[in-house]
C-alpha cells in the first residue's frame, strides 16, 4: 500500500479513487501541503489548520536526529510540516479528540511517514507518564491559547478544542512540555501577544527558560498578536530577539518572509 | 532672575555672557532642546542625554496634573521633556551624583522650571522614605540597564554610572518605583529587550502589572535591542503591544515617527 500512496503523492491529486475511499471518512478531503509532495486530510466542516501551524514550523528548528513531541498536533499539521523541514527527526504527535487523531493518523499513513511519525490519541497531561519523562529533545506546540470567555467563542466543540483552553491550560502545555524534555531540550510554541507575561513566568515557574522570541505582525506599522517563543529546559537568562515577521506587504500581497516560509517562489 | 533667564530662552543662544557665566561651569554647554524653547546644560566631556531618553518622553503618559517621579534623571531631560508635553505635571527628579544633580537644577532654574521639576542629590533607594510612599501618579525610569561585566565597559565613571548596573540594579529601581507608586499608578521605563523575562519578572514580583510595550527597532527587518514597558501597580494580566518604533528608514533617513517624536515637521 504504502508504494502506491507515494505514488500518489508523487502525482499529484491523482490519486485512485480506491485507495481515497480507504483512506477517507465522510465529509474529509486531501488537501496539498505543497511542500516536499506531502498531503493531508481535513475536515472542512471541522477544524483546518491555519497559518499559525506553518509559521511555527518554520520557527522551531529541531536538530537532525531529534526526538520531538507535538502536543495538541490536531490533524498531524506540525510533524508533517517539520519532518519535510527537518533530517531523521521522529515524532510523537499527541491529540485528546481520537477522531481527529486518527485523521492525522491517516495522513500519516497517506505520506508514507509511519515511521518517523507515531500518533497517540491522549490526553497531553498523561503524555509524560506515557511516552517517558526528560526523554525528549523538542517539543512542539500550537496550544489552544485562548481564556475561556475571551473573544468570539465558536460553536463548534472540536474549533472550540482547537482555540480555547477547554481540555488544558497553558500551564497544562508548559508542565507536560518542562517533563517530557530533557535538560537543554527546546520547546518551540505560538501564542498571544497579549498573554506573554503570565506565559514567560509559567515558562520559567517550569524551568523553562524563554530564549528565542519572534513577533508576529500582520502589517509592519501594526501592533503584533501573536509570538513564537523558544524556551530552553535549564537555560540560562537573555533572551535572543528575531527580526519581525510580517505577515503582509502594505499593498496587502503576501511577504516575501511569508513566501518563503511557504516555499513559494518569488516572481 | 527668571524672567532674565526665560527671555533668554526665548531669544535663543542670544543669552547673555553674565547669565551664562552664571548658569555654567567650566567644560559645560547649553544645549537647546528644539522643543518649547527648552535648553539643558550638559557636560560634553561627561554623559549626555541620548536617543533612549527622547523616546522615553513619547512613550510615558502621565494624565495632566500627574505627580512624577524619574528615578536617575541625569541631567534632568525627561522631566525638562516631560513638562513640555504634559500638562500641570509636577517631578522630583532624583539623581545619585551630586555634580549630575547640580547640573539638572541649573538646565530647571535656566528653563524657569522651579514650580513644576525639583531635583534631589539622593539615592533612588532612599527616595520613597523621602518624597513618600504611594503618593506618586507616575515613574519614569531610564535606567542603567547593563548589567556589569556585558558589554563594552565605559571607561569614564559618569558614563558607567549611567549605563551599568554600578549603583543599582534593575530590580533597585522597580522596588523603588512600586513604593512610591499609588494603586493603580503607572512607571514607564526602557530596558534592552534581551532582559524581557527577568524584568516581567521583577515587576510582577513588585505588584507592577506590565501593560503596554512598545519595541524599538533601528531598522524595520532588524531584531529590535531595546523595549519601552508601562506597569500598572496592581493592575491586571494582559499586555497591550504598540506598533513597533521603526528609527530609520531602509535608506537610512530618520523615520517619519522619528521625525514626529522630535517634533520635527515634515519635507
Amino acid at each position: 500500500v504504502r508504494s502506491i500512496l507515494v505514488e500518489c503523492v508523487h502525482r499529484r491529486n491523482t490519486m485512485k479513487p480506491k485507495i481515497k475511499d480507504e483512506l477517507l471518512r465522510p465529509h474529509e478531503r486531501i488537501d496539498d501541503l505543497q511542500l516536499n509532495g506531502l498531503y493531508i486530510i481535513q475536515d472542512p466542516s471541522g477544524f483546518c489548520f491555519g497559518m499559525d501551524a506553518v509559521l511555527l514550523s518554520d520557527f522551531a528548528r529541531p536538530a537532525p536526529g531529534a526526538y520531538v513531541a507535538d502536543l495538541g498536533t490536531g490533524t498531524g499539521i506540525l510533524p508533517l510540516l517539520m519532518s519535510a523541514k527537518t533530517k531523521n527527526t521522529r515524532f510523537e504527535a499527541v491529540e485528546i479528540n481520537s477522531h481527529v487523531a486518527d485523521m492525522a493518523q491517516r495522513s500519516v499513513a497517506l505520506n508514507g511517514l509511519q515511521a518517523r511519525i507515531r500518533v497517540h490519541a491522549m490526553d497531553l497531561k498523561d503524555a509524560p507518564a506515557k511516552l517517558g519523562k526528560s526523554v525528549f529533545d523538542y517539543v512542539v506546540c500550537n496550544p489552544p491559547y485562548r481564556k475561556l470567555g475571551s473573544g468570539k467563542t465558536s460553536t463548534d466543540a472540536l474549533q472550540a478544542t482547537a482555540r480555547y483552553e477547554t481540555n488544558c491550560t497553558l500551564q497544562d502545555v508548559i508542565i507536560a512540555a518542562s517533563s517530557l524534555l530533557q535538560n537543554k531540550g527546546r520547546m518551540a510554541m505560538i501564542c498571544p501577544c497579549d498573554r506573554v507575561v503570565e506565559l514567560f513566568a509559567s515558562l520559567c515557574a517550569h524551568k523553562l527558560q524563554p530564549k528565542r522570541v519572534r513577533m508576529i505582525h500582520s502589517f509592519v506599522d501594526r501592533a503584533p498578536k501573536l509570538m513564537m517563543i523558544e524556551s530552553i529546559k535549564s537555560g540560562k537568562p537573555f533572551v535572543q530577539w528575531m527580526p519581525p515577521l510580517v505577515i503582509y506587504d502594505q499593498d496587502g500581497s503576501c511577504s516575501r518572509e511569508l513566501n518563503r516560509i511557504y516555499g513559494r517562489e518569488e516572481a
